[in-house]
């Protein structure tokens, strides 16, 4: 039997990108998209069109340029909003306007001042408006995560009946446990009406850490679609990171779940958004992090050399790392730190390699032992360009 | 009814330790134990006094200097290893032998090239040797997250026949779903004899992403420690975060499990031994990133206002941090600047704070926003120092 595709809603040009400092220019935005696409995301979540001029450019921009992949766009339940997002989306070959608005008591009350049945018929108007425009519309239940699951059911069942095809439960404020938040999907899976004829998505936050677990707690109980960002960049402690829900899903066949993703591409679309975005990504992130496939303890490294299979679980090359990582110490030669350098996307001329290297062995010097990040930073700091 | 106390077992200065870029000088122990004893961690995992004299004497200085909290000693399941833990914690009030050995058929087959039943009488000649020195032995079952149940049962049960108070069940590959972590350690609980006698403890890697997640599900069905580090640095993509546990157990009191850590120290701990390793957190990581506590989106920065509680389940100033993030642009003045230092650490006299500024304007133009994590890297590459 062959796995069922759990869909990629790729959301780093919008979740990701609403972020202090990680605001990215029209040409990074596309560079991203394009990257996104060959990566085998199914929806990108290119922006919030009414949000700003930039925002509508930039999502106008992306639906021209994508062929096959989804361009979802951000709306409120509002009507401007939904106009906006539609006329952004209108060279888009697969447009999806993403609607919603609060559900929990706690959005309700303090942030919307409404009641529960208002805010019903402003989804319902919402979706309503959304289908006029687009075949594909995509219904969000802020704060679904606190929402009380028979009001979300509700909210659900009105949102299909008004022609969603996609019903993302968000846990807005990262509260819910993994137990919880599956939970949650299984009963809306299990009680709404019609459940059968949309997808419905996860929308983690990582508030405690727990946005990955969330997401696959999500899919395992009846989600098909997940939403993520690359390198879980996102909103205060970031959004599911696609890496990690990604690899799990593909490390555990058993689930019988898999997605579209090109895994291979995965280091360097990580790069790639960790450059753009000038947001670093630790050396212990998962996947991704510039120590995830290295080993340093004499007990590990016996292991490895052994049999790799000891304490690795995932061949580096299967997410585009050539080899686990070589640590380099002053005893380092110029040709192993060109090496390295190369590795991760700097490729200098002799000159730049020699002011390079002084400051590699200063560096050296200091700290025993010098990691890719080490040298992200030494290229930053000495303005060292790349050769041409 | 008060809640079960977890006991936290912090393995920074050890797990963490031990990884590229992170040594850390004798003086640095130090100061990071105190500060790991002051944020109330029930145990630290000082070191493995036998891989290196640096690690012996580590450990023996911490054992020297700490008081109610207890000491522990890494140590295979070879004599001279225990021997040497034994010594070096000799003058530890509460002190703790940590040995073991594989117990997965990897472990066994390919590293260890031994058998079950070999592995089995090593593991009970490991604690009983310890036991000889000390009263506290943990015993780890390496890769028991890979480990068949059946044997997994068998070899606790002889570890707590030989005198084990602790046994450590690590997921050392980082691979279990937490529903797959807590059914392992249900499973233990539910079927080694004299379980109720010794604390079941979990030991997660993050190289999924899991590491979180796994530990909570642990201790949810059962164990009643957890090892982790702060920031969840460590091999690979390191171990379970401290401040993430803590924090899930503290924000969901239905569970009525909690730890003894003063959560208002979270922040400075883990800026501290960010520092002290040179091991960058992520803006993006939970609780202790930069912008954990930043809201950037209208939308959200509404949504607070009106009532916090719409988008933070964490009130910030529980974990250390006084004030949700305030970002910085090349509109800010020198005063604006000048606080924002002083609430990441650095004290500056009218003179640096210039150079600084002169800095943070051509940052702020580069980048628009400027945020705590550009501060740090602005405040190491212009060398600046803190007044006196």
């Amino acid at each position: 039997m062959s796995a069922q595709k759990i869909q990629i809603f790729d959301t780093t040009l919008r979740d990701g990108e609403q972020v202090p400092g990680c605001k990215l220019n029209m040409e990074e935005k596309l560079v991203i998209a394009r990257q996104l696409e060959l990566l085998g995301v199914d929806v990108i979540e290119a922006g919030f069109p009414v949000s700003s001029p930039g925002d509508f450019e930039a999502v106008k921009a992306i639906a021209a340029q994508t062929k096959e992949i989804t361009v979802c766009g951000l709306s409120r339940a509002v009507e401007e909003d939904i106009r906006v997002a539609a006329q952004a989306l209108s060279g888009a070959r697969r447009p999806r306007i993403h609607t919603g608005i609060g559900t929990s008591e706690s959005h309700i009350n303090f942030k919307l001042r409404s009641t529960q049945e208002k805010v019903l018929e402003r989804a319902i108007a919402a979706v309503t408006l959304a289908k006029s425009f687009v075949e594909d519309v995509e219904f969000y239940a802020e704060d679904a995560g606190r929402t009380e699951n028979e009001f979300l059911a509700r909210v659900c069942e009105a949102a299909i009946k008004a022609g969603a095809t996609v019903l993302n439960i968000p846990d807005t404020t990262g509260y819910c446990l993994p137990e919880e938040y599956g939970a949650k999907i299984k009963y809306l899976y299990e009680n709404v009406k019609g459940v059968d004829r949309v997808r419905l998505s996860t929308h983690c936050h990582n508030d405690l850490g727990l946005a990955t677990a969330n997401s696959i707690s999500g899919v395992v109980n009846g989600a098909r679609q997940i939403e993520c960002t690359i390198n879980g960049v996102g909103e205060r402690a970031g959004n599911t990171a696609l890496e990690e829900v990604v690899m799990i899903l593909r490390q555990h066949p058993y689930l019988n779940l898999d997605t579209n993703v090109n895994t291979k591409l995965l280091a360097e679309t990580s790069a790639m958004v960790s450059h753009m975005m000038r947001m670093p990504v630790q050396p212990n992130k998962a996947i991704v992090g510039s120590n995830a496939f290295s080993h340093s303890s004499g007990i590990h490294q016996d292991g490895v050399i052994k049999h790799r299979e000891t304490y690795e679980i995932i061949d580096p090359r299967d997410v585009g790392v050539s080899d686990s990582s070589i640590v380099l110490t002053a005893r380092s030669g110029r040709a192993a730190l060109a090496y390295r350098l190369q590795k991760i996307g700097y490729n200098f001329d002799k000159n730049t390699l020699d002011k390079a290297y002084a400051s590699f062995l200063q560096v050296a010097d200091r700290t025993k032992e010098v990691v890719d990040h080490d040298l992200h930073i030494l290229v930053e700091q000495e303005n060292l360009v790349a050769a041409s």
